[in-house]
């Protein structure tokens, strides 16, 4: 089996998921390099995966002659920059959502790649989770018929810190981020405007840091469907992430994940387990499906799933809510993509 | 066993189905008269269930000596008039929604009512549906704790005649309005403001008589929680009546019921039967729960659960509704209540 | 309509079970007569009804000129006697289950039915549920294949007073006995022999009666399939009512009833309502059903879906239960069908 | 982290999986050498999985210095040989179900193993599984009660080739083996008689074989519990694996698993997808779980869950199941167990 030569930048949470899964459940990635700034964190990795090359200079993965392609897992404001130093250095590129806050930071290093003429693929990883590819599936297999009502339910178990807002873009951009991009892949159509209503209902420090919460965030589509999303940074019963497509034909849903099928039933009610607790335990097999087609296409020169122009469009969309929110008014995407 | 004798008017859809209810499953309900312009139908209804008084006449059954309360379930421009005359007439009233597609017009009704001292309860039949009371029950208890996102599913089988938009006051006067009540029900909240993302996807002669059938309407509370309804004409796999209610202490939905809870495995898959087809099927219990109540409540001297300012407040929400999809922006109740 | 004028003999919990469906929601039905040597029972459920005949003395319905069809449910041993009496005057009849506890007693009512020509349908009203019809109907559509397996839970809330099964014949006779004919219902063939694996797990009591109040029950069917029934005569979560079929082509499953659809979510778990309590609950539709078949049957003078070989066989499956039990061994129904 | 350095035995369908599990799933596990008398095979399955070491010769695994602990994956005939000169060379040791077919072979084995105070556990992999385990762990902490009725549902998608039968011994040694040990594990308690109601309905050169493939068997527990398993050799709608107690304080049942959550409405009905295939799917948690804790157990000298008595119970038990089988009466354990 021909093998890919990957080196990984970041050792954080989400870099950890990709090593773990590139190492333990991809038979064609060879991860043969990682770079971390903090050299504790990087050795660490290596050493519980068996990596023997260990940088603290992202700069050593991307001229790394024998890295054919890079995984970018750093923090959200190097991706573009990495992104652009990986293309011109003729490597094949992973990078983790968002790839950039500003849409003209994106379209620049999205330059870049296509001038190089290598493979990009944004980690819109909930795009290979199997509930969600078989909705995907029926919608393309025309069983729900012309498109008309999107929903999506996605909360998390518990906000992260405050402070995290500021960096992170908000709610919109670290967050909802990942919907706005099942939403364009579900309707396969490009939502053309947002409203959003939103509110500072689970920890009054999120809105002193200038985010909200709780959101629902209602979309229009260019194929005329209109969609709806509605978020929480807190729900006590664990992760809650839902799909759900009507049309003219019928109507499809795909509900959580749980750890095993028991039901309990007691004179005080029937009881069951909760929903798997968060996006490790949930997107485990996203994670490793996202991972193998990854290096599968770029070893057998096949397209990618996800492309650098759907990591622009989600980013838009991010955006697009933000200001819907701000303005207290619909707002179209011709208005933030022409801005940029 | 004290029994309160009612008179029905109107015996079209919705009033064959309050005499049903009323002749077969409400011990305390004696249907001495019904009357209908339509003397044929009045006929058939009185010999079907036995009632032995038919008029043509409405004014026959509020002014009948021995008619306790009045039944209202002629068309919608009746019922505001119907209402003050029964009021004046000293008969306690059960009216079918809306009270009326113009708040003024409704205000005056209710203003009559007050002064007769008479009860009147406007026909929110769904409260009474066994799952949405659940629903409110867990509310109530506190178990959902402080509520933040509120999801109303609700689309018919199929859509009425393109012409009856007209007459019906259009989508959101004639079926939202039940969910428009129901989030109030469910939230213990009022309405604060309405945005309405709404489109002609089922039929065009829908969108040519002025309506839509497809609508995603995001709610505001006076409490902060936030709210969203979807709508849809048709639904190929019949009636889907859905609520879900999320907070800071757990999340209670209700799903839809079905005839009956077989499941069939093949090698083509699992396969189970549709839910209950149309409100007739699926509110069966919520419609007699509802009459039990009015019967028991006027007899008793008890309080209404569903009060004329229920009525009203839904109209105003649908009135808001309506505006905001036309003006394409949020709209705040008070712009509707204040100008009315 | 033509109605059916009825007398009911008994007005024990049974008889008022089918007092009630007859007169609320049985409109063929016409309920001119009831009986019961409690003369205070009798005329309390006349009251709650609006009957206006009520005798101490069976006799008083069964040759009442205007009594078309009985109605048995007085108790178990005057079944046959009844039954003959009410051939012999010519009167259509509907007997509660077991017809009696000897096969030799059932044999000469039904001679006498049969040599009256009368109508005869015993209250195995389990066939009428909603669940149960609908695998009936998928069994019947060749959807299964040839049937392999059948598996019936049957479970009651609560055991009876030790001291009823003395009266009632056991728990095979009183309670499986609905299993033994559901068995024989659902897989479309007889019950060749039967081995019984049986306790005394609720309540000593039982056991001291005589009685089992726990079981499994392997049956073999003419057609090759085989079957089993598992008995508790207390869950305490309820009334547990289950069918399973399984053959060359599939499996079907019903599942038992809920109140309503809720689920709810905390931080504990996943939360729901217990099954409907019991059989007041659980098989209204069916009491319902099975009425307005057997009155509609009579009226027009059709087949009846359930005969009086179906209550002599599953008297006999019952009879050959507790003999396999008491004898620890697996029992031929031809050794009980042939000795009596 | 301290690994244990394993040689397997057999690189067949179940010895691939647990390479597989060893390899990719168990961190602590260090696969040194395999062997198979096929060469091509240990080959194959060395390369796939990066296996430096293979033999023809059982024989070199045993012997071989390194290698800490042996996994027995060879047919069942050749199981009690290893095991015995596995434990005589003072490796510990994982063997697959059933330990040989003879009651006498299996207790001679067990000495061997008792007398050179090695570990031995017996690949009972259901135990692992999430599902099982939850339905465990209720009837661990009570949460049941006193356990009245236990039920397995074990079916397989399609039989193995009928020639099978002779070598594996039948359906209820290398089948219901399975389920006899989930039997007495979820019911904690031994089984003291069986009764079978067996049949040929799948497949009559299975028959022609002298096997069953659809069986129906009664379990009695030294504990009062009594307790029924049914199987089938082939379910069109895949591998189907229930199990269900019910006892004094509740009822615990656990479904099957299935590839993901979706359902699909359409106009003809409710449609999801068939549970997961067959064992190398539904299982694959249970035997990564199953052999971390037996490498970790073996390395932190910890006691093994699954014992070399449970393997011999399970065994008694098929050939109790058997014997009733054949002589058409229930059959005491000790029966069988005093024999040998």
């Amino acid at each position: 089996m021909k093998k890919l030569r990957l080196g990984v930048i970041g050792t954080g949470r989400i870099g950890k998921v990709h090593i773990a899964t590139l190492v333990q459940s991809v038979p064609q990635a060879d991860v043969i390099a990682i770079a971390d700034v903090n050299s504790t964190s990087a050795s660490e990795v290596a050493g519980a995966f068996g990596i023997s090359t260990v940088f603290t200079n992202y700069e050593d993965i991307i001229n790394h002659p024998d890295v054919e392609a890079v995984v970018i897992c750093s923090p959200t404001d190097t991706h573009a920059r990495y992104i652009t130093e990986a293309a011109q250095a003729g490597k094949h590129i992973f990078c983790e959502k968002p790839v950039d806050l500003t849409l003209g930071v994106i379209q620049a290093a999205l330059t870049e790649v296509e001038k190089a003429g290598v493979k990009l693929m944004v980690g819109f990883n909930r795009r290979f989770d199997p509930n969600f590819l078989k909705i995907k599936q029926l919608v393309e297999e025309g069983k729900i018929g012309d498109p008309h009502i999107l929903k999506i339910t996605s909360r998390d178990p518990a906000p992260p810190p405050a402070e995290y807002s500021a960096v992170s873009g908000g709610m919109f951009m670290d967050m909802t981020i990942h919907d706005f991009d099942m939403a364009r892949y579900i309707a396969g159509s490009e939502v053309t405007e947002v409203y959003t209503n939103a509110a500072v209902l689970v920890d009054p420090e999120i809105g002193k840091a200038g985010d909200v919460d709780t959101a629902i965030i209602t979309l229009t589509f260019a194929n005329g469907a209109i969609g709806v999303i509605d978020n929480s940074r807190k729900a006590v019963y664990g992760y809650d992430q839902r799909v759900e497509i009507f049309g003219s034909k019928g109507m499809a849903c795909a509900d959580n994940n749980y750890p095993e099928n028991h039901r309990y039933f007691a004179a005080d009610g029937v009881h069951g387990s909760l929903p798997l607790n968060f996006f490790m335990e949930r997107y485990l097999e996203a994670y490793a499906n996202e991972m193998k087609i990854f290096c599968n296409a770029v070893v057998n020169d096949l397209p990618l799933p996800v492309s650098g122009d759907d990591g622009l469009k989600s980013v838009a969309i991010a955006m697009a809510a933000k200001k819907s929110f701000l303005e207290h008014r619909p707002v179209k995407l011709s208005e933030v993509l022409n801005v940029n």
